[in-house]
């Protein structure tokens, strides 16, 4: 309970989804240390890949990232990796989030310590993407990494894809990695009470930024079929500037046209508590009320 | 960033709101303990009365407000207070409210410990109150202080008044204390686009728990006098039963039937973070939510 502690989560994305003793070697530097609290990990057959969700204060929190991502380079050998999802690194790719008292600018400097320091340490070629990125061509994750690991030892060499740290070619076993800093992901779904995949499909493209909607959401339609109904399913990608409650309420909206209704929806996986609050604040109308009168925020700031 | 650390709220009130020498005095031990945050405290002059905010872990929390009871027993002499508030003794009341993997039932505990060590140590007459009464008689502050610190000589003589613990006769100075666990109270207040009090005043009558409305809803009607509007102005004595999407839409029905709009709402003071975004689950209709995905409260289990 000491004061204005700030946190930051981070989401490293390891290549190694099938050892689950090397998993656990390349995670022992997030149960380790003082000021960072390891949240969850998950390991995936399929992709061969291991999603590591931890927070902690930003000193502490870097030096686990560098420990964790030493120790993929040692164990990882993408020389020998297969896996159904797009990869280029040992450890593929490194986002920094803002939770607590840390701003967007402060988790782009922090990705960038980071990207110095492994790149130094590990002679690793490293990508800034999103916030971090140094131009617009970089902010997506999946332009950097198109190719993959096997097609990066010749794309890396090219002008236009010169690492932002590190040499001009890839680790031989560890490949490259991206690093960076993003807002918090919440994946938000919205369900309808029809069987018509047709219908969450169209409203999936008029409520998503790519085809017309809003700036940080990204969508599709599914059927849900044990339910007989479908879904749009969506990435907010910044409930700071796209709030849940828009996004619901126009998928509401668009409904209406085909004489449907929303019958609900869920969250999968952690959200911020800012991002519901505010969605309280908006449905109670809540005026002049700042994030400060709740009560948790006092407790741990 | 330990693991499942159990917080406590306690909000003490001292009889005493003009020496504010003495007053830093008796809120010295809240800054002092580790385990122990003081939020907030503010004093009235009128009232003559501070009221502290403080949040712990049991055990320190527990010392922090034994300590600052016996100082209130030393600087604060009833005999010489007056204000306008209604008290009873030099620690008024002294309610703890759960707040992080605590039951009512530990908070209940709790309360009776303080109660029992404050009796014997400074040799005070403590009525539980709340969810720690004893009787249902003694479950409201305002039915055990009737007749105030003046009044209370004769009163705890009464076999039906008779301490829960302590002495059945008034600390000399110190008058007697009401301790008790109770629930997290929210200042809740609904505005209307109306000027006519009558309306406010009907509608808190229809919503409050005493003359047929909600469990856990106190509330009046007020002006707004340079807004030029009313306000339904209510006290929340237990979110977790009586949420508070269900009181602003009740109200926003009352309000229909004299053709008047609720224009907004506002929470005075802190609320607690589950308060609100149950309120976003509601108008979401989040499906299979639970507490854990919100992030803080992974963090800070």
């Amino acid at each position: 309970m000491s004061s204005m502690k700030q946190i930051v989560q981070c989401v490293p994305n390891f290549s190694e989804g099938r050892d689950l003793k090397k998993i656990e070697k390349i995670v022992e530097p997030f149960r380790a240390k003082d000021g960072v609290k390891l949240l969850d990990y998950q390991n995936d057959e399929d992709h061969n890949r291991a999603v590591v969700t931890v927070v902690g204060e930003p000193e502490p929190l870097k030096e686990a990232v560098i420990e964790a991502m030493g120790l993929a380079v040692e164990l990882i050998d993408m020389r020998q990796h297969q896996g159904q999802h797009p990869r280029m690194g040992a450890t593929d790719v490194v986002p920094f989030i803002p939770v607590k008292h840390v701003t967007p600018q402060e988790a782009i400097q922090i990705s960038k310590d980071v990207a110095s320091q492994v790149a130094d340490k590990y002679n690793l070629p490293v990508f800034l993407y999103e916030k971090s990125a140094a131009t617009p061509a970089r902010q997506n994750l999946a332009a950097i990494r198109q190719g993959q690991f096997e097609g990066m030892a010749e794309k890396i060499k090219l002008p236009e894809w010169k690492p932002d740290y590190g040499p001009a070619q890839i680790h031989p076993s560890a490949g490259a990695t991206a690093i960076g800093a993003r807002m918090a992901l919440v994946a938000y779904n919205v369900n309808l009470d029809t069987g018509n995949f047709e219908i969450a499909d169209r409203i999936a493209k008029q409520v998503r930024h790519i085809s017309g909607g809003l700036r940080y959401c990204k969508g599709i339609g599914i059927e849900l079929k044990d339910r007989g109904i479908v879904q749009v399913s969506m990435n907010m990608s910044d409930y700071t500037k796209t709030a849940l409650y828009r996004v619901f309420e126009l998928i509401r909206i668009e409904a209406r046209r085909y004489g449907v209704n929303v019958v609900g929806s869920e969250i999968i996986g952690l959200v911020p508590m800012e991002a519901l609050i505010e969605t309280a604040a908006y449905y109670l109308g809540l005026e002049d009320f700042s994030m400060e009168q709740v009560l948790e925020t006092r407790i741990w700031e």
